[in-house]
């Protein structure tokens, strides 16, 4: 066993550490090379910490997404996170497997590298550390830690939602799930170009300017970000928070994509409902609280409110364009079993 | 791809926060369950943080190794590290991907559980996150996350040797290289029970309170941790450090394992000089400071001294028995290729 530290793999680490070397941070003491990175906490802050895997055939698939875009939704996963807590974040770190046939092929790796370092350099957050393997099987695997800071006390929770509350998200809705679709439809045998232009699926943007900005100005009563699904997502906030949710289905914010990729009305309301990975934050404000049309450029919409938890009634509720209540179902969606 | 929150998921995620609610933490004021964990750093400290991958077929093997040496040796790596800087652990976050037979046989995980957290309770060290997946081969993936504390300024690190110095291990060497060589010798069909006593191997002790105690009272110049092998690990620290380093033959403190499971001498030197994951400490200090037999229980042996680095000299050079001087290369093990 022992930390496989073979020719290739310190070669893997030189050309990461090669690539890293000239982030300037404050909060970056000491960064890859030693047994820990050292950061230091900016004062009167707290920190916050997130995990999470990004590994081939779960999350990514190397015929569908280029390197690139394998990068940038590894580092986005972690960014979006550190978003719904308001948090500014501090630094990442990478634990990186590659199957031999992509270690001996410079490409996949500089291609990731690069697809994470330039959403590195856009939210100014160092790559400090992280381990190196060979991967035991073909699959490319991932996982990311970003730490971020928050001053005291004040990292948004959804925990902390109330009744009588309003229920925002930022941006569109099913943007991803919509260009997902012609991937499921028509599996392709490598990834497509990317054609220039926002791609919330291939390169999705986490939202850390506006969770700063609601954690500022003290905006949100509760938030978090939409990786699952709206449905399932806006479960996890009312179970953490002990209430229940109405959306209203005239006020969804339906992405641009939606239209142009998904055949009807019924397709384009479960791709808002149900698409996961729009990476949006989903954020409940007292209805006394007057928020901007938008935040940081992003737009900014209230989709529905929070309800009291009763017995018998369900957690969340659609209220349709005809205005009847339809009770909705966590049904996230899991792309690529 | 989505976070793929599937029912199975989400028992996992319930099995592992039903164990880790009850862990008192100071420095931890959210654990598991909203978008990131919430940390509070002590006054006065400086964070290091550390990542390290335990991939089934690179690190362990299920055929070999039960579930609780596997969960026990997962947090030791990261730990380890964490000695090696002389910082208090804060936290740890585990990444882990189960296949699915793993995943519906809840037995793995709890052994795995089990081992983790016995160790991390000895530390004093709550599992506050993570991330969890379905693996897309039949390969067990974890991934450990260490956050600890030092004294702002003061952590060790393996670049601050300088010639002159006295080069120490703790503990024994080679130790967990005899254990594994039966393994490798004839590879069991399924893990052997385990005789109760110290097994570097299956249950090494990371070195955190010998680390602590070197920080505490200015003792060392420089330190790493021994998880490649010595000869590979004193490579990382010189090159770091810019120095050369000599290593006594007749000083090298040989595990008592070693005497019992290897052949002969050839074999017990090569153990203690390139056999990986002792998971002692490698730490350099001034020629005039005194250092006791032990620290902590834990024994110190001087083992050798930091030289001048010089054109056309080995880095390495190895005294032996009768006083020869012997180039010594980098040859840390790689046990499960």
């Amino acid at each position: 066993m022992a930390v496989p530290r073979i020719s290739g793999e310190l070669a893997l680490i030189d050309r990461i550490r090669r690539r890293t070397e000239a982030q300037p941070s404050r909060a970056l003491r000491l960064g890859i090379g030693d047994d820990c990175a050292i950061l230091r906490v900016p004062r009167g802050q707290e920190l916050v910490v997130t995990t999470d895997f990004s590994l081939e055939g779960r999350h990514f698939r190397r015929d569908w997404h280029t390197p690139q875009s394998i990068g940038h939704r590894t580092l986005a996963r972690g960014l979006s996170d550190l978003a719904a807590m308001g948090a500014t974040p501090l630094a990442a770190f990478l634990s990186l497997a590659l199957p031999k046939s992509a270690a001996t092929d410079t490409r996949f790796l500089d291609g990731f590298l690069e697809g994470l370092l330039t959403l590195a350099k856009l939210h100014n957050v160092p790559l400090a550390g992280g381990d190196t393997s060979e991967s035991p099987s073909d699959a490319v695997l991932a996982d990311i830690v970003l730490l971020g800071g928050t001053p005291t006390g004040q990292a948004l929770r959804r925990s902390t939602g109330r009744p009588g509350d309003l229920l925002y998200v930022t941006g569109a809705l099913g943007g991803a799930a919509a260009e997902l679709q012609p991937l499921l439809a028509t599996p392709p045998s490598e990834p497509r170009p990317l054609s220039p232009g926002p791609s919330p699926h291939y390169f999705p943007q986490p939202r850390l300017a506006v969770g700063q900005a609601l954690l500022r100005r003290r905006l949100a009563t509760a938030a978090m970000d939409l990786s699952d699904g709206l449905s399932t997502d806006l479960t996890h906030l009312c179970e953490a928070s002990n209430v229940a949710a109405e959306i209203d289905e005239t006020a969804l914010p339906l992405h641009p994509l939606t239209q142009t990729l998904l055949p009807d009305a019924t397709a384009r309301l479960h791709a808002a409902l149900h698409g996961g990975e729009d990476y949006e934050l989903l954020f409940t404000a007292r209805p006394g609280t007057k928020l901007p049309r938008s935040i940081a450029g992003v737009p900014i919409t209230c989709i529905g409110r929070i309800t009291d938890k009763l017995p018998r009634r369900p957690l969340l509720t659609l209220i349709s364009t005809s205005g009847k209540s339809i009770p909705l179902k966590p049904q996230g969606w899991e792309h690529l079993r």
